[in-house]
């Protein structure tokens, strides 16, 4: 795959937008999530909103739960002693899918058992339901959602997880999905697992502090994290589903001849 | 699920043969893999003789890569200076799949992209080529290889790795894979992530150590992990299937109405 990247022209890569982009700050490190408002434009103002009030800050990591996810927000219970959202709104309507139209989507020849077709939209994986005309992330490994209760609308963007498991795609279309982990996951999936229910920590010294939870846009510029993203609209990204779905090397004995949408990679780099 | 495990008969569950039960023993506690002669005869056969004669003892964790595996055995790379393997055979036939004849197989209905057929045999999550006539284990999470270099031939089961990411079936029928983690994966997820190139520790320090790797039938029964596995040719099993497939409860607002194989539960519990 190495490659393939390196033969690959500076026009195929992207940079993330400051505005878009979340900084969740552990002691360990700093983990770097592209938001999606393209599927989720009602979470992510929220999210942006709650950023640069400072939310998060001095919060917790308080669930990991093995080959699921890790979840962030305000351990408190009770409503009265849950931290203030400041100017944030309250209320969200549920953004589980999209109107089709106008989506770019670039599409997996693929076989998926959860949607007619998977592929990548603006650096997402994603699925999309022709007939319907409906749009929708998917819940690969890395992706970031608006934790909720029973109720559909009641995600409002201050408990986020991110997935560290086999892809839990019975979850598409049942909750709302804001972004991605583009660097730093393994920060989240080493978390010690938790030991209640759904792995919530059942003690408080067990919760992961959050340093700070800033958009890139809020941070000094020379303290950003420069990342570059294989566009997944460039023909060096087909290339490199490609060569996964065949493995050619060596090592390989019997190339699969397919790939699922949740194991295709998603190409970061430094800026050259 | 747990209701319909509530309403299960005793029937349903199985215990592990000790003598087909490998105990890892890290320092944080006990992993518990159920080893598959079924399919891999020659792989387990070596891997009983490796334990018994403490092969493992003082080894270590050499590879943590996220979203992938967790690999051990001995980080000597000088070939002169590696642990001796004993009366353990130096070199086994590849066991990538088998006839498929004599096999018992559970089916999903469910497609799969990687394999005409999926399902479960014995306890293990498979697939099967009708027209092929053959079987095979699934890289799915938890399950345990062996690893090899590029000769398909070239493992003898002292270098074992588990699957602690996004199922990697592209590695099926390319690899050995020897039987799967069934307690204790959590103890290998978690490790630091190794910083070399595919998550190999760089520094001595950074390995996991061994404290031992042995049977179950080798320990005093006092000292066994005592547990049950749900038969995966129950009706039961059947019945968690089909409630995975289709979520029927409150939170879930739309049944996904399919299952992929590595998103199947295997239950396992104390003995009642």
């Amino acid at each position: 795959m190495q490659d393939i990247l390196d033969a690959s022209p500076a026009s195929d890569w992207r940079t993330l937008d400051p505005a878009r982009t979340l900084y969740l700050q552990l002691p360990t490190g700093r983990v770097v999530i592209e938001l999606a408002p393209d599927f989720a434009l009602e979470h992510v103002a929220n999210i942006a909103t709650l950023a640069k009030e400072g939310y998060w800050d001095g919060l917790f990591v308080i669930r990991s739960q093995d080959n699921y996810v890790a979840q962030w927000g305000d351990p408190e219970e009770d409503e009265a002693k849950k931290k203030k959202i400041g100017t944030a709104k309250p209320h969200l309507p549920a953004e589980f899918e999209r109107d089709a139209k106008g989506v770019p989507f670039v599409k997996l020849p693929d076989v998926d058992g959860w949607a007619p077709e998977v592929g990548f939209s603006g650096g997402f994986p994603a699925a999309r339901d022709p007939k319907a005309g409906k749009a929708w992330l998917t819940h690969c490994y890395g992706m970031v959602g608006a934790g909720r209760d029973v109720a559909a609308d009641s995600s409002d963007g201050t408990s986020l997880y991110a997935v560290t498991g086999q892809s839990p795609r019975m979850l598409d279309r049942n909750i709302t999905l804001v972004g991605r982990v583009v660097q730093g996951i393994e920060l989240l999936s080493v978390l010690p697992r938790g030991t209640g229910p759904l792995g919530f920590y059942e003690k408080p010294e067990q919760y992961v502090p959050i340093v700070s939870a800033k958009l890139a846009s809020q941070v000094p510029e020379a303290e950003r994290t420069q990342l570059q993203l294989l566009r997944t609209d460039s023909k060096t990204f087909e290339t490199v589903v490609e060569s996964r779905r065949n493995r050619r090397d060596e090592w390989y004995k019997r190339p699969a001849g397919h790939i699922d949408l949740c194991n295709v990679p998603l190409p970061v780099r430094a800026p050259k």
